[in-house]
């Protein structure tokens, strides 16, 4: 389900058809996967999301790699299943092995659980931790 | 505040210190935080968090500092200040800069953004995420 | 799937019926959404659920669209699937239009980035803030 | 801080003052923690929780200790601080013990730990698990 | 504590304080709160949250308090504290009474009860609710 | 979908077998639900979580029903579907009445509801709860 449905190329407005197309430049590709169809029906929000994505995810000081992995922790935390599967696969594609990625659901797994520890014994921060 | 009060090298049971000096002899350091401590109410809780921990995080397949990355982008999604602070800590003393600090906070910015966004917008991943 | 199977009416016990019956009049339909109809197998729950609801959700010093709004945007953070997709549903019936959901999308999404950076940067609220 | 100041007994109206004493009838001590005295702003919202709570948390066929025991899981998993300090709290005044306090971090963490897995797997309910 | 410290004026780059100086005149007040301080580290991650901010929350077709209400209730669900405190006193800046305060605790503590009982019982969106 | 596929008996390799095994062994059935089938592309993190799930929870000081309640709260509060349908299933394999059910679901739906009021009004937490 969802509630709004994802436009097609010839149901989107001009602006949203150019933001498809920046998609398809940027990736190399000629799918444009659902989150941008359904924000799509507001073109400004696409345009908006699409850009600073690009430019987040773009080249800097933390590889490609590293900053899916992130990206996919953030939203395994939050529980958006549609992310999970998105960065999974974005991950995959930017070279994630088998392994890596059992390794990284170790990792994500361990800090869900300290995080409930931590919360549940309400110990305040190290002196040590400040900035 | 806390929920239990943190327990003092003398005030720990002998299993317990056991623990703290496996802690410090794997960090080169004296220094024993108080989330262990807190934990040392229970020894055995303490012991299977810290072996697992140390498992989790040590040599693999991801670099240690992506390793840490990830665990504080899991701690700031479910809103643990104290996981916060100790792992932003950690990954400094890993060798994260000022300029991949703040270029992670953009990353995980943009996941809590996007995550809503999906969520929001209720769209089932696309055929193509499939394993 | 769903840990309980919504009742039907005519499985439903006389004091969960009422409990439709009341949800009918109150919304000018015939129609009563499968959440209810999972609470039916414990009238007692069902019975305050509803109550509850009614009252808070009705005439008082915030607008009945703002209130959809705001229900909608916990819903959304709370990845509740169901509930984002009913309270989009209920506040396009009290009037909300393509444009303010684009713009409300907008928000949330803003409003879940500044989570995450506020809560990664661990700062405490400003003296100004203080009631 | 917070964001509206708890109200002493003298600051409160007679609704809240009346509910303030139910409150202390019902728990056989004078104190009123801050929660009530920060509710007491609208005394109407007061009385509906109060009343909700005291009858959710009442005699039924769950036994009062394992119920503060959820309400304190919810809590560490919503990452409310107060929540998670006032109901380990009753916790102990019902009669948990350490061990058990112990045992409880260990099965909340655990739950943390796999919910990440899961989530992060991103696989369906197994058709067994069906109502 | 914080995991970095907020800069003050003199302490910020030039593109850091041209934000400061932007952020006081949208809002009238010399005044910058500590989250702005906080992000200058990163002048362009500070730069690029401001201007999406006065985007986002600037005139559109959703009334500005409700927007704000919009934003104070996601920061809740996320247990955001220090953005719980900012815009409540942002929501009171722009008009909202104490009984609309109230009545806002109630929707968000409804939405949040019934986020749970949905998310409990496991019930798949209702067909209607199709967009 | 799945970000992984199960992983069917004579595709587990022989270590992840050998968990299989012993899953059926201390369940007493020949099931293997999906979450340990997933698991499987990774032996040992899935020998290293079922250990510990073993382990957490085996005979304590807490009883087993009890257990599996906080389990599934946890569950809930983060949204984990599978998590909320596969305690469920477990909670009344281990004799949780229709009755119970209804309770818990309505003391975790007011551990959600006051938990989010508290963030709300952010209150410190009292002085008496200090441990």
């Amino acid at each position: 389900m969802a509630t709004v449905r994802p436009l097609a190329d010839d149901e989107a407005a001009p602006e949203a058809r150019a933001v498809f197309d920046d998609i398809r430049t940027a990736r190399g590709t000629d799918y444009v996967n659902d989150f941008w169809r359904a924000l799509a029906h507001d073109p400004a929000l696409l345009r908006a999301t699409w850009e600073r994505l690009k430019s987040v995810m773009g080249p800097g000081g933390i590889d490609p790699l590293t900053k899916e992995m992130v990206y996919l922790a953030v939203s395994v935390a939050n529980g958006c299943s549609y992310c999970v599967h998105s960065h999974t696969a974005a991950a995959r594609g930017k070279g994630m092995t088998d392994a890596q990625h059992g390794e990284l659901m170790a990792v994500i797994g361990m800090a869900m659980q300290t995080n409930g520890l931590v919360t549940a014994l309400g110990i305040p921060p190290d002196e040590v931790f400040r900035a």
